[in-house]
């Protein structure tokens, strides 16, 4: 029963996207997105389009078998998560989304492609040897870490040491929800690594929609969003999608109790599901 | 197969819609309808309960077992049926479904309720013995005509007679449309009666909500209406319901065939879905 690390996960997600919101309405930690509102509504809804990728890629490259009803299961969260992102009557941009250019669509389908196709591969890395999860993330992490380093000093040689180099003023705006910020970005990504190693991407793909929607609810509390009827069919849509997903098949279809081949098979550890199908 | 059945009907459902629009538009058949907006909202999307409570009834009432599977189908098309009416961005009225007062909700709860009655009852008498369907209709619509027919009288008597009778400008002001609308609600009683005397009121249900969605896709091309992606959103969540509901079991759970009780559980008639629950 390791269903808790990815319940952590999904608390954790949602805190990050509610300290974002923080630390953004506090002026200053300003995130670096939408600055093409259009566009970057078409990307929001095509984003969804991720979870339905990931499910091919798992089955095509990890070779991952899933029955019919999981396959539904997969689209009704993709379906789920786009209800609940569907725009409100009152609000700002109306544009249709169905009138972006064709290169929109194919960038986002594009997008939703690629980032699956990193995840399916850090599964792939993670299930690879038998190695420390913690030595695999440092493997893995260095990268980002050299990259992000060259990107600093790059910009101080450009700005001519103006400043005086970067790691003088790293931590130089810093408030307390910045480092909590911090803080629940590295614990997600110990646990997105211990998902990747012990569970899979599917398992990954349903704790991000959840948390997805855990923030939509609590952005209704904390900061007086007004809920919408989306947002509670979205809510039911992809908690019968998880339903349909984790269940064991002989709960849905009444099949005498003899038939269920592993008594265990709530258990959201991937290899469990290869019997299914 | 009598799946035409049903499909028939969810052509003529939406042929009335269309034809009721038209001559609306014609400006001389006027639907007494909407004329509280805002409750006119609520009642619509709460109308869609009329799904769930008619899964209900029909189990209670007629005693038929529904697998878990078609209970989540049921519900998942009440989801969608009410995912393509949430209101799209730039509507008029914006008003939050979750703001109407407490007797709103409980007279829309009665309404699905007593709704899903009518038509439990009617499966009900309709399969109570094996006279012909059309003798059996008689007998019901009989009730239908006397009652419309004392309020015409009544009518009368109230207005002292200045226009004469009621029967003499019966057919006044009735264009093509009119009869057009007047031929396809004839039909779809009879087709519904069928429905209710060889199928059942689920079966009716998925009728009139395809026949919803088909009358929104229809209004885009014939009036112009703007696609929403709510409504996108819908009919593939209506069509995974369909499919959950009617197909069988062992499709979906990747089971031996021999488990397959029925190699004809694809038709719709209820009596198949006997042996599944």
């Amino acid at each position: 029963m390791k269903w808790y690390i990815a319940a952590l996960l999904t608390v954790l997600t949602s805190s990050q996207g509610i300290l974002t919101t923080l630390s953004q309405s506090n002026g200053k930690y300003k995130y670096d997105y939408a600055t093409v509102p259009f566009f970057a509504e078409v990307f929001k809804i095509m984003g969804n389009l991720k979870i339905v990728t990931t499910g091919i890629l798992f089955r095509l490259f990890l070779k991952k078998k899933l029955s019919n009803l999981q396959w539904m299961a997969i689209i009704l969260l993709a379906v789920g998560t786009t209800t609940s992102q569907v725009k409100g009557c009152g609000e700002a941009s109306c544009d249709s989304l169905f009138s972006a250019p064709i290169q929109g669509y194919m960038l986002g389908i594009l997008s939703a492609c690629l980032s699956a196709l990193a995840g399916v591969y850090t599964e792939f890395l993670m299930k690879q040897n038998n190695d420390s999860l913690y030595w695999q993330n440092v493997q893995l992490y260095t990268f980002g870490a050299i990259f992000n380093m060259a990107r600093l000093v790059v910009d101080d040689f450009r700005a001519g040491f103006e400043k005086g180099p970067w790691w003088q003023r790293l931590f130089n705006v810093y408030s307390i929800t910045t480092w909590m910020v911090v803080l629940t970005l590295g614990s997600t990504g110990l646990l997105v690594s211990w998902l990747m190693k012990y569970a899979d991407n599917i398992v990954k793909v349903y704790s991000t929609s959840m948390a997805m929607l855990l923030t939509m609810v609590l952005a209704v509390f904390l900061f007086g969003f007004k809920p919408t009827l989306q947002l509670f069919l979205g809510i039911i849509i992809c908690m019968m999608s998880l339903h349909m997903y984790f269940a064991p098949p002989s709960m849905f279809v009444g099949l005498p109790p003899t038939v269920i081949s592993d008594p265990e098979s709530l258990v959201i550890v991937s290899d469990d599901h290869k019997a299914e199908s």
